[in-house]
């Protein structure tokens, strides 16, 4: 499958699995990589030991990192740590991507950017993208408020009104054939998939929490910055994570004052919870498409699932 | 074109108007039933005198009718008076559509159930609705929280599984042939349309409000309580209404207990500024969608040119 996507970052498939920081390792990444599609690791806030560790468990594929923009702020070293281990792109989102671009750009690295703004797709084009990720809101993890069903086409019109030649990606609630297609239609080369790749035999979740994910709705998340706050992560306001509901979101989401009182015990309880696999306290970083999921294949099966799926539905469904 | 839609409600295309309160009335919904979707008269909370004076306004055309499924219940008479007006369809959102189905159902007319989640989808089609709509968070207007993206497929899913002939239609954030060609891709036999038809020579909307909303983009809308709170509608907590947003809802989004500590004094300068369309009072009931829409056009255009632009689209753009 041939589109400006598959061109720029030399693909067989238009996908890109999500750099889902903690949960997309060297095994994920590597997988998706064999597979034709874009593998990642999640760099997340940059941890370079771990970021070290997955690439080693990679091994010769060719594969990306992910970053965190606004953790690269107080500590530059990580970007350059991560272009000397010549990652096949770089995948900035949740922050001002100008002051890293030149670097990823002058060492040849292809610069993904992820934005949840048409404000901030504006800003990763004036940049030089090679590549624009427009994020709705129905992605897991990290993300804002927007929608993907028009968040895409109104960065597709930005981005020809500028008659630039930057890739469009779809994020958020892409996890099958259809989604593909739908992206297509709304004028995306291409989707970054997160959730779908989360729930794979090769990511890096506690089988009790993927176990548990598997077995909900598309209704079952919420974004929330309750997780935040009892991992003592300092996220810019706008930025807020969707996740499956449990015991524990219930209890302090809407509650975060009571919260951030507490919070000494709570993070004890969630850092114990957390080696327990257990899914009252720990919430998963899930997207609404939790809802189309309910097995967790290999990730070498998924990108050729998704392609087969959305090829068929590309044969209109109706007679005009 | 031809779809489960178009067959089930005798269309010519597979596009119904959203039933606005206050904004569609019987202008918009004749000019849209005559071009071959469905118009609809937004009867939202039942003033019966302004849903007669627009089944007059549209005349012999062929219109439907939406009603505020929790405002029917201290007022069924509401319910009665409309199926008297025999419209093409009566369309319920929000709130368990059980009490009403049988008396539209019983009297010939297809009922028409927008929902918002999974779990109200199964009781649209528990209740034997003939065309359940899932409507994303990108719409304008009162909604919830789940993405298109993600609730159509997951709607389409739940569907084939109860083996059910209903016709799933998809709303929010559609606004061109885009989103009805993505809609399709989803699994939708048609969709909702909106914002855009709000943005029309016919709606009832304020010129100044309406130039106001052409000039914004699709960050520029939020979902907000404060809106009901100033206009005194008791909704349901779980529905918030998505508008552009102002001055206004500047200064009280986020600050609704001080909101209703002044509330006299605001409704006041609420409904001064709504005679004179002052945009930086009133807000703009419009979704995400106001990013793709710079003109109004007659509504008599619309649904042609969705699909006009829908069928270049679902030609494959790429090459397997």
């Amino acid at each position: 499958m041939k589109t400006r996507l598959t061109d720029v970052l030399d693909l067989k498939y238009p996908i890109i699995q999500a750099p889902m920081a903690f949960a997309a390792g060297g095994a994920l990444a590597a997988a998706t990589s064999h597979s034709g599609a874009l593998g990642m690791i999640g760099g997340g806030y940059g941890d370079l030991d771990w970021i070290d560790a997955q690439f080693e468990v990679a091994g010769q594929a060719h594969i990306g990192c992910g970053l965190i923009t606004w953790a690269l702020a107080d500590r530059p070293w990580i970007l350059r740590h991560v272009i000397k281990r010549n990652p096949k792109a770089i995948y900035l989102s949740f922050g001002d991507p100008a002051p890293y671009a030149e670097d990823i750009l002058n060492a040849g690295i292809p610069l993904i950017c992820q934005v949840q703004t048409w404000k901030d797709a504006r800003r990763a084009i004036e940049v030089g993208a090679n590549v624009v990720v427009a994020q709705g809101s129905e992605a897991g993890g990290h993300g804002e408020n927007r929608g993907t069903m028009t968040l895409v086409p109104e960065v597709f019109d930005e981005i020809a009104k500028q008659n630039s030649n930057v890739a469009l990606v779809a994020a958020g609630g892409i996890a099958d054939g259809r989604g593909l297609a739908a992206s297509f239609a709304l004028g995306a080369d291409g989707v970054v998939v997160g959730t779908r790749y989360w729930a794979s035999k090769e990511a890096l979740v506690h089988p009790r929490i993927l176990a548990n994910a598997l077995a909900a709705n598309g209704d079952d998340t919420l974004r929330t910055r309750v997780l935040d706050i009892v991992r003592d992560y300092d996220w810019p306001r706008r930025y807020t994570a969707r996740a499956q509901r449990n015991a524990f979101l219930n209890t302090w989401h809407g509650s975060e004052t009571d919260l951030l009182e507490d919070l000494e015990v709570q993070k004890e309880i969630w850092a114990d919870a957390q080696q327990r696999g257990d899914t009252a306290t720990v919430a998963a970083f899930a997207g609404e498409g939790l809802g189309l999921i309910d097995s967790a294949p290999s990730a070498q099966d998924i990108a050729g699932n998704i392609i087969e799926q959305a090829s068929s539905i590309l044969v209109p469904k109706f007679k005009v």
